[in-house]
């Protein structure tokens, strides 16, 4: 997929003008603006755009894309910048589309269970604007991410266990295509077969296909009670036995996530918590008082056959909300490790029964190269990370980083798994994108990058 | 979308001997066979093939779909013939591709709870070789369909209040191109964001994109305790409701079906069964025993509240399957009640909040109309039914059904709704996806089918 070939670090200076006068001080060519909106939190080099829009209504985005492509120029969705692989990255320059101002919650539709919001609404937001209604929103990908950008990544997190990732939440999106014109993908109805599946193509195209709008979700009652748990095992291989116990028994389970050793330890350092740094189960069940009560029951003797000890269980908030801020640090307490660290978190998802063997071969990897790299995990989905964090300065150690990926990477896909559970292709995974889907997969999605992009404005250079 | 001008009611000659080379006797010009896959199970008019080839395997679909690209020859993919929009009419002839005869299931995987079929595998018999593995496949449309014509159309039913239909139960797709190259969705991992969603571009795509060669399912464990229940009301008006009470209230319900009394008088003439010609919900449960038993009596309570009388209760197998194979057969029961009558079944859907609006300004247009049609329903996901049968030479009854059925639309898509909920949009709903989608939508889907089928020889004629 070509993308322009120039980088337009410079705006039109009629294209400037239109924008100022649209928008004021809301267009904005500060080089601090510009450099924070050329990266995510990885480590992909910042490549900045060369203006940033911060729009507020549906109605400015629509102008802001007729004027750019009008003009050629790139458009990159911007939500609150926790993307992690190069999904940000200005590669032609152009203008940057910063959606935190456009941040409405539009409608609660209680007796339906959904509701509409602006892409800029973070969950956080949604959920503190839910909880006197009953009502919670789950997709939780730790980082309190925009609702747009967890459409474009088709992001998930601790809860898909249970409620599924974002293509299981999304009702219904309206998209506006590059030229400005716009499009609504689906209804307010719970099921629809009418025509192709323009919501689920939305979902997870990282802002190549269309600038989302408007976004409605489904949402689901807060449950009676809500159980947290935790479980110690001698090794990671019994805590993920344990896991695949608990699974192919069919425990509806809401949240399973492992820690091991040593991002516990990092864990522990960066959010003061003292939790034992041995391999760990952080587990949720959600329902009626007597069922969680059962379910937990349950998951302890599982695990306790699978080598499983000190199994602690809490319904108290103060608890609940110390283990789950500690788990969704995870990631910034291993960065933490090395002064300036530049993250490279990688993202494999395998079948489920395939996950002891997939974690042991990586782990054995990542002793033969003499490293101990914290691992995470939504295990019960088969979906793990390692958080590596690289010095500025260390590109030997960033070329390593790489090359266990890589090997992840393969690995996985033997297994008939994927290179990327939950963070997208962005720029990091477009060659591993090809060796998982094959040629002609790709070709397809290019084809229809192709069919409503032909211009390649929107976030060129990215996917393919 | 333009389509193929000329109807090929003869393929050429030197494709008819290659075909018959490679499939033999499974190659068929036979007039009754031509007739039979010419349509699906209502009003439409039946347009033959050309010729039908029954082919078994990926290799051999392949190289008929390199051969009629070749030959610039129209495909249309045929599984059971049970789809009721006109999917199957060969409104450009040319070859018809009956898939009954590639159906093997290739695997069951129980540990990663999944399963890969060929596209011709029908849903009972999936579930009759997964039951001694305690495993079974939820989707259920009532007919005995195929899983690949069940892909195309995103079918579901009564099980999908809880289970979700075709398109959140498929985990990956093997496609057949219209040029004979294959791709891959998807993979075996519970979740993927490796670019674009093509696994649910696919599904309910009606056979216009690709042809599926393969099939890789979610499967769950069978329920320890299957509980089903029935409870009478007074009116259509107090059942539904009963039902929105249900739902709001969160009950995790597995099926949640509405018969009317117009229904109920047709089923126990045509299978004999004597339940109360009132207005009914048929329930069924899932899970624990002590769960199931806990749902039951939440129900119960919940209906009774709602005018609910009668509320039976029942876990004994023979009486579930009586009352399942009463709900399934409600269509060909309200068929019988015209000789030789001709099915014409609606298919809105709409939020859950707005059915009872809904279905008491369709009884009041049906009365103003001076009908009495059944209406049934998966009313736990706000889609229902009218059940009209026509007898075959009344013209005026058919028009006076697309009237109605228009008004229906109308009256659903005011209410946030869709025109269909999971029969899709084959011949019968063209014009009303426009108006639900607008026009925008509808470009962008049919950019995606130029894209992928330059020469429109897949199904032509269909969706747009």
């Amino acid at each position: 997929m070509a993308h322009a070939q120039s980088v337009q670090t410079h705006l039109d200076s009629t294209l400037m003008q239109a924008l100022t006068r649209l928008l004021g001080p809301r267009l904005s060519t500060h080089p601090d603006t510009l450099q924070q909106h050329g990266h995510g939190e990885s480590h992909h080099p910042p490549q900045p755009p060369a203006a940033v829009a911060f729009v507020q209504t549906e109605a400015e985005l629509i102008q802001v894309a007729q004027w750019c492509h009008q003009f050629r120029t790139p458009m990159v969705a911007f939500g609150a910048g926790t993307s992690v692989e190069g999904q940000l990255q200005c590669v032609s320059g152009g203008l940057c589309i910063d959606f935190s101002q456009m941040n409405r919650i539009l409608e609660v539709n209680n007796g339906d269970l959904n509701c509409v919001v602006e892409p800029g609404v973070t969950r956080e937001q949604l959920n503190l604007h839910l909880r006197d209604q009953g009502l919670f929103f789950p997709v939780d990908p730790g980082a309190n991410a925009t609702l747009g950008g967890m459409v474009a990544t088709n992001a998930s997190g601790t809860t898909t266990v249970r409620y599924g990732g974002m293509k299981h939440n999304v009702l219904n999106l309206n998209g506006v295509l590059a030229n400005g014109d716009t499009l609504v993908t689906g209804s307010a109805a719970r099921k629809s077969s009418a025509g192709y599946n323009l919501t689920e193509l939305l979902v997870g195209s990282e802002g190549t296909l269309a600038l989302i709008s408007r976004i409605q979700l489904k949402l689901y009652g807060i449950p009676e009670q809500v159980l947290a748990a935790r479980v110690c095992f001698p090794s990671v291989q019994h805590a993920v036995t344990a896991v695949i116990t608990l699974m192919q028994y069919g425990l509806a389970v809401a949240r399973l996530e492992l820690l091991d050793q040593g991002s516990l330890r990092a864990v522990n350092q960066y959010c003061g918590t003292d939790y034992p740094q041995q391999p760990t189960l952080f587990m949720e069940f959600h329902g009626s008082t007597a069922l969680v009560a059962e379910q937990a029951a349950t998951a302890q003797a599982l695990c306790e056959t699978n080598g499983g000890v000190s199994f602690v269980a809490t319904t108290a908030d103060d608890e609940k909300k110390r283990m789950w801020h500690a788990r969704h640090n995870a990631y910034y307490a291993a960065l933490a490790q090395v002064p300036n660290g530049r993250g490279w978190v990688t993202d494999v998802c395998v079948p489920i029964s395939r996950l002891a063997d997939c974690i042991d071969a990586t782990q054995a990897d990542l002793q033969q190269e003499g490293l101990s790299i914290p691992i995470v995990g939504h295990v019960g989905d088969g979906n793990f990370h390692l958080l590596f964090s690289i010095a500025p300065d260390d590109e030997p150690g960033l070329q390593q980083a790489q090359r266990i990926n890589q090997r992840l990477i393969d690995r996985a896909h033997g297994m008939g798994g994927t290179c990327t559970g939950e963070h997208g292709i962005g720029l990091g995974k477009k060659t591993y994108l090809q060796q998982e889907k094959g040629a002609t997969s790709v070709a397809v999605m290019a084809a229809i990058k192709q069919a409503l992009d032909p211009l390649q404005l929107l976030n060129p250079g990215k996917i393919f």
